[in-house]
């Protein structure tokens, strides 16, 4: 697996083959049923419910679908449909042929979704409760760490373990080690206890190490776990609305050198190791410019309503990106459109964001895609020119971006010509988007993370808020990196992109890692910072990966060899 | 350099070979000026004031003696020898031939260092001002970082660069990154394009960015370092007391399975990869056991008092063994004495905390070695047994391992004889070091780390602190892991050295970095943990250390060549 196959992430229930998505009024059940021979690539058989990116590509598919097309559920129940396993975690056959950029790749799509989870119970009031009808081992415990209830059946031979360092020699890598101590609240020696013990633990350990919340008897699973469910059904509050929304399959068209949604399209230049990415703002005819408009058009349009579509296509893009075009290091972002329009969206979402479910869905839909984009390994870099509208929630691509370009004045009219003709000098605003819905993983806004320490500066472009910014006042107030005029535009965007190419992509890699992150830290940038930071150290070793690494010797009935120095 | 030499970390300013330190009343002068020739290791040359470990030994030694021998010093300048040159960071041809586990603990020691520095400025009323009189690139500008004001001279030629991504495929591996964004609230895009820029940046756009607080132009350089230095001494508050003191050369005895101090005794065990440690307690004849004592006693021994001469004894081992004997991957702690001596010392030093600068340094000393342990990567386990004194400051060792197990009862007669005869039960005792003076990286006392989320068991440790608690009461109140009676002992303690021997050594070093630092996270546990762990990881990879990668290409004239897939 040394070449990584193309990967699709669009999906939907009717193609699922490891999972089966049934709702019952305020209750969803997701059962974890793995196809053995429907791994997504060759050589594995997916045994004891055990995972490949597939079988976790249908799992997020599943968690949106619950959120947008099932407003009525308020509890969703994560259980198998296997006998006294609930979940292996990742397939270690998987793990142990493939290579280093799929296994990263891999552990932060699955992270993703897992943060994705506990965003649902967070933010949706759409409880997780995780089943375990059978063993939680390695990631299938981590699914169960992203619940926010984990029962066990009490039958002496279920447990839940995280058995990675003893048998594979590495890290549980799904956030793990992080969601025990800092989030279920193990005693640190307890916890380190628990993942040396390759066996696990189960009964009313189990309970008072707060490895899970409850036990029950095989006799009384079904009773009790309908019971829990319907308690944190009854419990929770979903917004009231209109009713769910269909996910419809997004339009793409992928060639070799570009992938094209409705309101985004990446061109693909192999050769400077760029995808240049426009995202395009709405059409006038789908919502007034200005003035009132009501949800009651949101719901008409569905998954065609503009923001919604466009981090739908975002999201999907910058997956492909990541997983398929891992040689092209640097993404440039580029907006065109209107300005003025995006903030009304934006407008009519935040209206509503406290009393409509749909609205504050896109909102933290909106918000989990820009994260995504936040921990993407590849360099962000914003060109901001006429004719486009980095507003609001379009400006957060900005904000998030390495560094950003903005052409101060207008281009040379042989240059114009390409671009729309007559916008005058490009401008950007900020919105109301910007100053607090949209938080990045450290609990703040971009925003806030960018002017870390220098509160006048934030107070100064929070009082900017709504006007049309042009290049020099964008850069006094900070909120762009360059200005150039037309006669220095080329050249030094070129060579921006151009030297990107030329560093090392893994110094890149962690360099982006530690600055796009300053501020306090969370459970979630632990996990993507600190967690991931250590695991991929640890994969790339030969004391895991090399020929007689834990990984490889696994089931072969060879004990694996270490290096033994302690570094 | 696949071979490690042995280091030593013992010094003194006599036996400088790099740095001078220089006093003049309140204002202290650390002039770098490094033998070029005085490598520690053969196969480089030390151009430009770049630095190896050896070079760093004897900064750490001035920074101690500054804090312990000159109470008076209240400014420290950092300043260079050299023209033109303020320091050149790490040497790179050294770090191109070094083991990664050498490197990664070079960054580990200089990190420690750069630290202490900061702790320096925020506990002890010593300012530095890191005095720039030519470029500071790498390293070196991170060195300046860890100082609490950076002044660069201002000749059209002198800047500060991090020039490490794009001239060696690496990140700056002492802080940088963090201290950049985290520290000095320098805008994370600009950040971006100063690590990126390998001819640094000077003048004033360095002030503009924030990289350095002021420039200043070279004929009013010494009177403007004059008067900054003069300027902090007097707004610096070091608390009075008595004179300094001495710190004499320790006493310490290495055989090829020992290293011996007047407290502390470590066995290595090379068989079962263990370091067994013992820390004896205080002598009565040093201190009444209980009673008043005043600090004169406390000058008057110097160097001798106990807690300080453990302190120095502890630091010492922790950087011996880990720098010399990486494949000893188990440290077990073992203590001796009086519990109720360690409490009266404990007492005295913190009745003087608030007046007396020597009190205050001895408990600020204590806290840097135990955060030494926190970031050592290797197994901690605290044994505690009948005669044993973990009380107070020595409780936080077993608060600091990974792992405690704590003898219920008392041994059987057999195994009695070796230790000292009829001293009970095992008995551990809480007391006022444990609940605030001696906080981990992250901010917290290790109980309140131990008892995150759970205030209730915290509120019920501190409830119980200055009781003698035998095993039952330990283990029922969390502060011990197991409490085996003296049929398992053996057998359990046997297993848990065993297993760790058996693990991956590299998983386990993830494992604990991960379990160790619950909670928030502050400047010090990003670096440790965030940052340190990328550059593991980048160290690692062959875009680095490669034959072709660019650590191992850089003066060569040759191009690195990188694996072009961003993971």
């Amino acid at each position: 697996m040394d070449r990584m196959p193309h990967v699709e992430f669009r999906t939907s229930p009717p193609n699922y083959k490891h999972w089966r998505l049934e709702t019952d009024g305020p209750v969803a059940t997701l059962t974890m049923d793995v196809d053995e021979q429907g791994g997504l690539v060759p050589g594995y058989e997916l045994k004891l419910n055990s995972y490949d990116l597939g079988v976790d590509i249908e799992l997020y598919d599943a968690v949106q679908r619950l959120r947008f097309s099932h407003p009525e559920v308020k509890a969703v129940i994560i259980t198998s449909g296997k006998e006294k396993i609930f979940c292996a975690g990742a397939n270690i056959r998987m793990l142990a042929g493939a290579s280093h950029p799929w296994k990263v790749n891999f552990c932060k799509f699955t992270n993703e979704t897992r943060n994705g989870i506990e965003d649902a119970t967070a933010n949706s009031g759409q409880f997780y409760l995780a089943a375990l009808n059978g063993t939680a081992s390695g990631g299938g415990y981590e699914l169960a760490l992203a619940c926010d209830q984990i029962l066990l059946v009490d039958d002496r031979s279920s447990v839940v373990s995280l058995p990675e360092l003893p048998l594979l020699g590495v890290l549980p890598g799904t956030g793990g080690l992080t969601r025990v101590v800092d989030k279920r609240h193990v005693r640190r020696d307890l916890a380190d206890y628990f993942s040396t013990k390759s066996e696990g633990i189960g009964g009313k350990k189990a309970v008072q190490w707060k490895l899970v919340d409850e036990i029950v008897p095989r006799v009384r699973w079904n009773e009790v776990i309908s019971e829990r469910s319907r308690d944190f059904a009854s419990s929770a509050t979903r917004l009231p609305g209109g009713p769910g929304i269909d996910l419809t399959e997004l339009t793409k068209t992928r060639s070799a050198d570009s992938i094209a949604y409705e309101h985004v399209t990446a061109v693909l230049d192999r050769d400077r190791a760029v995808a240049e990415i426009t995202v395009r703002g709405p059409e006038p005819t789908v919502l007034p410019t200005t003035g009132p408009a009501s949800m009651d058009d949101v719901y008409a349009q569905g998954a065609a309503f503009w923001p919604l579509a466009v981090a739908r296509e975002l999201d999907d893009l910058i997956l492909d990106l990541r997983t398929n075009e891992t040689e092209i290091g640097t993404w440039t972002f580029e907006t065109q459109g209107s300005a003025d329009r995006v903030l009304s969206y934006d407008k009519l979402l935040l209206a509503n964001y406290d009393s409509d479910w749909l609205a504050r869905e896109i909102v933290l839909y909106t918000k989990r895609t820009l994260k995504r984009l936040d921990v993407t390994s590849r360099s962000l870099i914003a060109l901001i020119k006429p004719g486009s509208c980095f507003a609001g929630s379009l400006l957060e691509l900005a904000l998030a971006a390495d560094r950003s370009y903005m052409l101060l004045g207008v281009l040379e009219e042989e240059d114009r010509e390409v671009g729309p003709a007559n916008t005058g000098p490009a401008a950007i605003t900020v919105g109301a988007m910007n100053l607090g819905p949209l938080p990045m993983g450290n609990g703040r806004t971009r925003l806030a993370t960018r002017f870390l320490g220098d509160s006048e500066a934030l107070a100064a472009v929070e009082k900017a808020a709504g006007e049309r910014l042009e290049a020099t006042d964008a850069e006094q107030l900070g909120l762009v990196t360059f200005a150039p005029d037309d006669i220095d535009w080329d050249e030094e965007v070129r060579i921006a992109v151009e030297e990107r190419a030329s560093f090392s992509p893994d110094a890149l890699t962690g360099l982006e890692a530690n600055y796009r992150f300053a501020g306090p830290e969370t459970i979630e940038t632990k996990i993507f910072g600190r967690l991931t930071a250590w695991q991929n150290w640890i994969f790339y070793r030969p004391n895991a990966s090399g020929p007689d690494g834990a990984l490889r010797a696994y089931g072969t009935g060879k004990r694996a060899d270490f290096d033994r120095k302690r570094v």
